[in-house]
């Protein structure tokens, strides 16, 4: 296929066959149609199942500025020396407004550019039914069906929608900085508690004895049962590739303690299970939307707005509209 | 009412009526019922319309340790000097996992605290069924019904949950500071389209200016209409409470711009159709939640994370068995 043919191929069979003989061209278009919710998702999913399941699913998550890319380019780096083959998936939650995805940091990323068993692609939703939660789970399909034994899921930020997209790996990567914020600040964002391993970058800046004591404070406060992980720490410079080792034992021993305590099935069930409960919460959020044009919510919207009618019972009529359109054949 | 009783009371009329008249721990306890999403709920949305619609709604964002705390106080400051009646709303989207709530920053505000002009309230959103984007509207509507001339609403984070729940004010401030990461990684957050007002805080640090450049250089990048509001980008050092004026300044400028151009009736109707519609989301996901219970999700996840049927499929059997629930008189 050429390459302008495949750039608007839905051909899900021919696309999927060409991503598992490794083909990159392939691999994007899939990503890009999980990205933008097209209407072969529900195919895509079914050629794919028989490929996946198996790849380790690592997340990293931390503020703008902690050096989540670097930190990234750098275990890619050690991986590859390992021979896996390696996916990258940074998504980004992207504009509520724009949906444009902010591609700035991928330039970090080229010493990978040119390596075949590297996949390197930003991801937003901005048309996938069931928003990030449900995406995320779907691209990383589309790179173990390529072929990926890792698959590294970044994400920007530190909301909770980012935090939500992290919390569905294997093993979650927190990173911190000395000098961003306290840990306080950490807890506010609810990173504490989704983290495997907490990783202290920049290490080398003042500060770092003070964020490292930080967070072994909290994690000493945090009650944490005998059958329970206690997250790692681990101190790096990812510019210079430091501590790059220390963060890779650290995801490996959290792993087979997974494997050990029974635990990454129940994860990889609880991850199935927010995914499909995403997926149908979007199909309903669909059904309000095709409401919207019938312009029940704008009209109601307008009813609330002017102090007539609270918004639980403006809720109320729009779900009442939405029965009788399902009623209706719907 | 004692205290007591009233920590507990769910009796809508009477502690609407106490929070008219200004006792503080009505009010409180209404914020709570609002955050805890209590079944009283839609009875209280109905016995504050009356008296909702007119407050003056200021979000304020940004990331981790900018100083949104500190600028809020000062604000807070001015607002009363001018004989305002003043709420503040700490939005908190909260861990996911135990939906806890951080109130180490409400100590920054105790100048306040004994100002009975004055209510400052954390809020979560772990049990309201829209979530934040339907409860928040739903606490200010508290604030107004309790005499609130000015709700200010602080979000913790930089996430797409946080930069949607101050997107639903009147005005939105984006708060930066230098050295917290550059313009980029403002953008990457998804603040950039949202802020009516920059406020470069701590600008008497080092890097001020680099600061100020970019987003000015951002702002001349993004195109804009001729009858579109340009943001003001504004210096303040909130901790010394340098240039708090030319905050205030810049929100009633583009209160004033949104009033001659029919702005502030549509950004009120778009609240109202995103706090509907989420309101009717929530009610959705309860019934998926009842269907949980009934152990057609868990099973299907499992399913699902076996590699024995897609997400798709599972999603779409999900919402069968709802949709037989509600045939079935649900």
């Amino acid at each position: 296929m050429s390459t302008d043919s495949l750039r608007r191929s839905r051909d899900v069979p021919g696309l999927v066959a060409q991503a598992r003989e490794g083909d990159p061209r392939a691999v994007a278009r899939l990503v890009t149609l999980v990205e933008n919710g097209d209407p072969c998702l529900p195919e895509l999913a079914a050629a794919l199942t028989p490929y996946t399941g198996q790849a380790q699913i690592i997340g990293i998550t931390g503020s703008p500025g902690v050096g989540k890319s670097t930190t990234t380019n750098e275990m890619v780096r050690i991986y590859r020396a390992e021979g896996r083959r390696v996916g990258v998936l940074a998504v980004d939650p992207s504009s509520p407004f724009t949906g444009g995805s902010i591609l700035g940091d991928r330039v970090r990323m080229q010493d990978h550019a040119t390596d075949p068993g590297v996949y390197i692609r930003s991801m937003s939703s901005r048309g996938h039914l069931g928003g990030l939660a449900a995406a995320t789970p779907q691209a990383v399909r589309v790179l173990e069906g390529a072929g990926c034994d890792v698959v590294l899921v970044e994400t920007v930020g530190v909301g909770q929608a980012e935090v939500e997209v992290a919390s569905l790996a294997d093993t979650t990567l927190v990173l911190l900085a000395p000098g961003m914020g306290d840990a306080i600040q950490a807890v506010k964002a609810g990173i504490l508690e989704i983290a495997d391993v907490f990783v202290v970058n920049k290490a080398d800046r003042d500060g770092v004895e003070a964020t490292y004591r930080d967070i072994q404070g909290m994690l000493a406060l945090g009650e944490r049962g005998p059958g329970e992980w206690r997250p790692k720490v681990v101190r790096s410079v990812a510019s210079r590739g430091e501590g790059i080792d220390d963060i890779i034992t650290a995801i490996a021993k959290h792993r087979a303690w997974l494997s050990e305590h029974g635990q990454l099935q129940l994860r990889r069930e609880h991850r199935a299970a927010v995914e499909v409960e995403e997926l149908a919460l979007g199909t309903l959020r669909a059904r309000i939307g095709s409401l919207r044009q019938g312009s029940a919510l704008p009209t109601l919207a307008a009813e609330v707005a002017a102090g007539r009618l609270d918004p639980y019972a403006a809720a109320a009529r729009l779900l009442a509209s939405l029965d009788q359109v399902d009623g209706d054949g719907g």
